[in-house]
């Protein structure tokens, strides 16, 4: 089903196999240039992706942000608890709380439906030369950019009347240079079948997220329903279990340690076609500033939280979703430090100018892309301190976002005509209502207070010339923590903004006052917005000057390393294999790649990350203590792989790929044979759970087990 | 020069080879009973311990609470950095920081006075029978155990008598079974050689505490110096280096893996010879609320420091201090959570009561021995929450000492004749100045406001019976917690006590003043005063009991386990031996016995605890980045050991002991191969800081290196 799509490269080398061999997030198309039988695949390449045929690909499947596959010609999907979990908390009630005990429909009829959509890759194809058709010409680097945006959305317009039923995207492959159209089929009706208990799917929480080793049973199953006709349906009682093309049939053995073992998936984003300047940037000021913020509102909201347990419990989620943050850009920092990736990157690009220099035709074509990137990159730098804070202010205050909100369109709505305000207003609104609101059930006065002084503080003492305007009130003060402090206790609490909540009725019941209030925190957050949009604009210039300059980057760096590059992750459908096998995290110790029972007995607690119930630690303990439970391979992943099947030489699934070593958090920059370590659950740990925790023999019977 | 001494066991059995062969803290003349030669010594047993001539054990030397060695024929002594901490601190000043810059005297002309005392095993001999000798008639626990003692000060008297340059000791071996004499030769001139910089000495700082991989160069150089005359003598520039016996020499080759090696030092304390109900004691209440406690005032000491320089420093000793019981007890609870120790001892308690009730002549001699026991630890363990409580109370509060102590002194105070008064108060003062004073430089009004909060409130809601009287005002309170805040809110400031700095003036200037205060906190202070006296009372009757039952139970285990024990650890001089081995310390994890240069690098850090100083960095760098720095061992070692010279097989040092590994730290209650490990730092490493960073190649000579 898939039509063999048709490679386009600027520059035509001699591919050899990718170096080092097991690198690398594969296209489909891209497959045949490695050697996978020497690799140790036992299977012909066409079981895998088989344009004219049927293949294991046709079995994987897109749920949410996450990859899924189908397990039986009935439609059950395998994938993460954590790529259920909002359909489960949505699921529950006060009466069945899903998430802690844990979901097993026991028949079909008692499948619970979601709002989950899935989708299935059904075919692409190369579309660079219409995407960049009739662009040379134009020399202006925004008016190139809308340009190419318009015939991206003339494509996927013409491709949507030819093919109404699916869904059509054009993804870009590589930056400026290579552009990929997907058709995709999407499933509407996506059920529970079963889920286990929070303590199984999400055992170490918190304290192992991107940890290895690791004793989650991060799994679940989901079923994709159709109308009775076969075709994709939203929800509905007469709907009928969609029948795949394809189904992966299962290995209940598991594998061993060096087994070769692959991955087909949606990898999300990775960023290793990047200039060095790109890297020096996160590693310089994206990391730290953001990890440093992050870590601050933590810490205030542990602290609030820890005599307070409803609080707690408020904060959990966002504390969670921060940390998940700063632990991967903490875990990349140390990659960077301890590998020479930024260092032989600036290495390359020196020897790059070099053979630039020495060739007249190269020089005519190439001979300023270096430069042109350094001064965008310099001018990026000169202002980053504040662009990053500026870009924090917004999402870590409803307050600041619901007065930047107001502030900025004062002037417009005093345009819009009096019977026209409201409806304008609403709609203005209702794009950003979610941001705006999205602390409202956690708002907590002394929280948000810390945080804006924070914020104001970090932008008062910003030098001058970066410093925002509204902010040089503070800046003159002999103290500038105490007068910050001070604004921000003497206004807090008068603050029209300081409920969001509050706020966004009142934006509908009497929008006239809203516009016409006289706050204190409106001159600061209409300045800083401003500010905003200014950086916005200024960055949107710069990446549209780099869409002209990477590709030819990218030239070059093929030209030097006289091989061709594969596209960085985009949410595409990839193949990547390698091996199962251990690492050293830090000198003097070794991670073995499997985990056993006897660990998740060890780690078990009363409470707390590795709360585990006493009726499942006696399960457990009845088990063979050496039961594998979770397992490591070198397999390149990154976010987007969650729920990925791996499967064994002969293509058979073997586990559920769900999160990578904290040393492999570097992945997002490069791959690296120490380093780079992705973690799955053991297939013979989902069986054992399945069957013993949730009564499943029907689902195992389906499966085949 | 060691006499030979004699063995005295009231059971006679054949002895066999200890088991697990590798546990054991050997009295030198229990040493015959190993079979060395086997196990991997490639030198005669008498070239480590000839009590009729040279050997290695007069290379030993104990210095303060640690353990050091002889490494050169001019007194030059080999401990641990952390063993030499406090002379350091105490040779600084503000113009010579030795504890962060290190310390290097270059010549012995240089090198410093400490008050730092050393001493030498001369000899020893068992005293049981003396001990023991005409206590067989005293039935009164009590009364006996009064006549023991008085037995054991008459015999450290006589001994005095005839060696008055000797420090005398009788050591109790086996609880009320088994007692030494020691005679020390006392070096009182020890002066500081080198000291590495506090990055090196100290790497890895509280976050390393009982961890491993280590890398932490715990090591320094002491010289002792006696009088012309070649006897100890106090400091004087005229003393002359010491001439040891015996020195040891150093293989500057190390060992490798699952080579043989051993310790000799001076190991602290172990509880191997103890009842289950003692561990059980340990695991479910003193462990556990000890922990909690001191992780209370960490945290409260964290909090407060944070923002606060001065105050973080102020509290970083106490908070060290606590911190290293805390993470020990939770590594044994860990310990004891993961091993069988409790249950496989109560399972032998179980099999030797039936032992007992099967033979009517053991029964008439042992059949209440493990009744008694129970029924003492079941009175031990009904107020045990109360009495751990007050075991905390004054040791915990500056104030509340210093509280009790007034209110203890206010009757005796009276019956003095008024002129006699103030020596009375100065004289009970005395010995308790320096605790009531403990806290007095980091004093802070709201860390003791909190401490003592919590500490009331835990007392005021203990159950009716246990909590002492001058509690209940709070305790019929609706809520006790506000109750006891606004306690001490209200009269904290206001209290004499308060200031334990101002109190200790004020008792020696205003005696009377002090007496007769009217103080909100006296009343319970005395009251709680009172109760931890009538606690003391009892656990010192019970402790008498089991002086009784105790040496029974050895009987009746050394029956049931055909085999005699080796007597716990009490800062005596004992051997141990094992092998260089790595270990798995949790599933999925395994940490090789060897640290490198490399690791240091990864570790080093700007700040914090692995804070090292870009110079140090640099030469670390410059050097082979897999040459060797700390190494474990499955050794029997607990505290009091460090410092002890690690050897390998032909007697040569290889490295120098200085911690245990987190899962060791059971090691107190027993050894075990899985998880028993001991840190050392190499003696490769130690070279190479001695030469590279501390220039001192003149030692290297001294040591024939």
């Amino acid at each position: 089903m898939i039509k063999k799509s048709i490679l386009l490269f600027s520059l035509c080398f001699s591919f050899s196999a990718f170096s080092p061999l097991e690198e690398g997030m594969f296209p489909l198309n891209e497959l045949h240039r490695v050697d996978l039988e020497k690799a140790g695949l036992k299977i012909p390449l066409n079981a895998i992706y088989n344009p004219n045929g049927t293949s294991l690909v046709q079995a994987l499947v897109r749920v949410g942000g996450c990859t899924g596959s189908f397990v039986s010609d009935e439609g059950l999907i395998i994938t993460n608890h954590h790529c259920a979990f909002g359909a489960v908390a949505a699921a529950s009630d006060p009466e069945h709380d899903y998430i802690t005990e844990g979901f097993m429909a026991g028949e079909k009829s008692k499948e619970i439906p979601t709002s989950i959509k899935a989708r299935i890759t059904a075919s692409y194809e190369d579309v660079s030369s219409r995407v960049l058709g009739g662009l040379e010409a134009i020399t202006d680097p925004s008016l190139r950019s809308a340009e190419l945006h318009k015939n991206i959305e003339k494509l996927v317009d013409e491709e949507k009347a030819k093919n109404p039923e699916l869904l059509i995207e054009v993804s870009e492959m590589l930056q400026g240079k290579s552009y990929t159209l997907f058709r995709y089929q999407e499933l509407k009706d996506i059920r529970l079948v079963y889920v286990p208990q929070r303590s199984v799917g999400e055992f170490g929480g918190e304290s192992d997220n991107w940890v290895w080793p690791r004793h989650t049973g991060d799994f679940s199953f989901m079923r994709a329903y159709v109308g009775k006709d076969g075709k994709p349906a939203d929800f509905s009682p007469e709907n009928v279990p969609y029948v795949p093309k394809q189904y992966l049939k299962i290995n209940p053995k598991g594998v061993k340690e060096n087994d070769f073992v692959f991955i087909l998936g949606y990898p999300g984003r990775t960023f290793r076609n990047q200039p060095a300047q790109f890297l020096e940037y996160q590693n310089d000021y994206q990391m730290p500033y953001i990890s440093q913020w992050f870590d601050f509102q933590i810490e205030q909201m542990q602290e609030l939280g820890k005599n307070n347990k409803a609080l707690e419990i408020a904060f959990a989620s966002r504390i969670k979703s921060l940390a998940n943050t700063t632990k991967n850009y903490k875990g990349k920092m140390q990659g960077l430090s301890r590998t020479t990736v930024i260092q032989d990157r600036q290495k390359d690009d020196n020897s790059m100018q070099l053979m630039v220099e020495a060739d007249p035709a190269l020089k005519a074509v190439y001979g300023t892309v270096f430069q042109d990137i350094n001064r965008i990159y310099a001018e990026k730098l000169s202002t980053a301190q504040r662009d990053l804070w500026l870009s924090q202010v917004f999402s870590s205050s409803g307050l600041m976002y619901a007065a930047g909100f107001t502030g900025s369109r004062q002037n417009a709505y005093k345009l819009v005509e009096k019977k026209d305000r409201k409806a304008f207003l609403t709609e203005q609104l209702s794009s950003r209502k979610d941001a705006i609101g999205k602390y409202a059930g956690i708002a907590h006065p002394e929280l948000e207070k810390r945080i804006l002084k924070a914020l104001l503080h970090y932008g008062a003492t910003l030098p001058e010339g970066q410093r925002p305007e509204s902010l040089a009130q503070f800046a003159g003060e002999k103290n500038i923590k105490e007068a910050v402090d001070a604004f921000v206790d003497k206004n807090y609490g008068k603050s029209l903004f300081s409920d969001t909540k509050k706020f966004l009725d009142l934006v509908e019941k009497s929008p006239e006052k809203v516009m016409k209030t006289k706050d204190p925190f409106l001159e600061i957050a209409s300045d800083l917005w401003a500010n905003l949009i200014s950086y916005q604009e200024a960055e949107k210039k710069r990446q549209d000057e780099l869409t002209i300059l990477l590709p030819k980057m990218i030239d070059l760096r093929q030209m030097y390393e006289k091989t061709t590059f594969l596209p960085d992750a985009n949410s595409t459908l990839r193949f990547t294999y390698g091996y199962v096998r251990g690492y050293s995290p830090a000198d003097g110790e070794y991670h073995h790649p499997f985990t056993t029972v006897k660990g998740i007995l060890q780690k078990a607690q009363n409470q707390g990350d590795y709360y585990l119930e006493d009726y499942i630690q006696q399960l457990l303990n009845s088990s063979d203590p050496t039961s594998v439970v979770c397992f490591l391979y070198n397999l390149d992943t990154t976010g987007g792989n969650s729920g990925s099947p791996i499967l064994d030489a002969e293509g058979y699934l073997i586990g559920v790929n769900f999160d990578r070593a904290y040393t492999a958090t570097i992945n997002d920059f490069a791959w690296n044979e120490e380093y780079s370590r992705s973690i799955g659950v053991d297939i013979r740990y989902v069986l054992l759970i399945l069957k013993e925790l949730g009564k499943g023999d029907h689902l195992l019977k389906e499966m085949g087990v």
